[in-house]
């Protein structure tokens, strides 16, 4: 691409680091921000840059926050001795938007995934181990994906911590609610029906 | 969506204004500038910063430009007698990309559109008609996309000046090259086998 402008290449080459945004699609946002009121692009730009600077990690669960210890940990109406692990502050919103669960979580930040090379060390592991050591922890909810890098990454927090007389579960995996069975793959069949649950257990929710 | 984080919110609100960027598109664009050095965020910000501020629209053909005069409208190998009417740079950049035209273009800046609330004096056309009614333009190429906006904004410029003496002519539309017969619509077709060219010619590129 040969642009006419210096600032509007740069912008685009900008844009266009972002994942899933090629060149087109970056020019044609940064027109788009051309013909709109200076203010929105100053906006942007600015929300952008604050949040760079000044976005805080929970001290106890390293989720995004903007104060030292979030809302979720610093809540009373918590349960503390359940902590559900989760990758990403996604995982999170997710997880909150049910209102399901009242337990803390503790967000790794990834996964162990040696391709992309991350290692146990490139994620908040180390802090989640010694939580367990302190011992207010008794119940430990894996909330990955079940991927190769999410098995991975369960299991090793699962050796570091066995020794430590802790439950520790996975979230279910079956068929979605409201699916069809014919279309659903044989792995997630199988382990629906394997774990089985009671059907007046069912009918709670 | 809820967000632990004012300052997250505000940067996904911000992102999601852009065209065909969801919330959730916004939130993944987001988080992944958090993971990245705080360099390619503030990188970002000022390019847009900088280019909505400093851009410069070219004083004669209106595509956008560092300077004043832009390149083409400048440069000295350019006839100018030849002008070709487009939509946006976009159009430009694909049309320099082929090499094969040598003369200036106007940038209207769009299409007249009377749906999305976009007449005549939006547009950048009075200049076009000055350029006209002051002579050195012999013939105009118009280059829209032959949609009925592009139909209209087409007709209104040659009812504003068919009494000036220049040629008019459209791009050529027909079957693309290396396409296939039965795959083209009936329009298409129908206009490429009326406006024909003669075998020879087409040897030529």
């Amino acid at each position: 691409m040969e642009f006419s402008s210096k600032l509007l290449e740069r912008a685009v080459n900008e844009m266009s680091q972002l994942p899933g945004i090629g060149k087109r699609t970056a020019l044609r946002l940064v027109l788009h921000l051309l013909k709109q009121p200076k203010e929105q692009t100053n906006g942007l730009a600015d929300a952008l840059q604050t949040m760079r600077s000044d976005i805080k990690f929970c001290r106890s669960c390293n989720n995004i926050s903007d104060v030292e210890l979030c809302e979720i940990c610093s809540s009373s109406n918590r349960d503390e001795t359940l902590v559900c692990v989760v990758e990403d502050i996604r995982d999170v919103m997710a997880i909150e938007n049910t209102s399901s669960f009242k337990g803390l979580y503790h967000v790794l930040g990834g996964k162990i995934s040696p391709m992309d090379g991350i290692g146990p060390h490139d994620l908040n592991i180390e802090p989640l181990i010694k939580k367990v050591k302190e011992g207010t922890i008794k119940e430990l909810i894996f909330a990955l994906s079940s991927t190769m890098e999410g098995d991975t990454t369960n299991f090793y927090i699962y050796k570091q911590i066995q020794e430590y007389n802790i439950n520790m579960s996975t979230i279910a995996r079956g068929i979605s609610v409201g699916d069809e069975l014919e279309y659903a793959d044989e792995i997630t069949l199988a382990r629906s029906i394997l774990n089985r649950v009671p059907f007046e257990s069912s009918l709670k929710t």
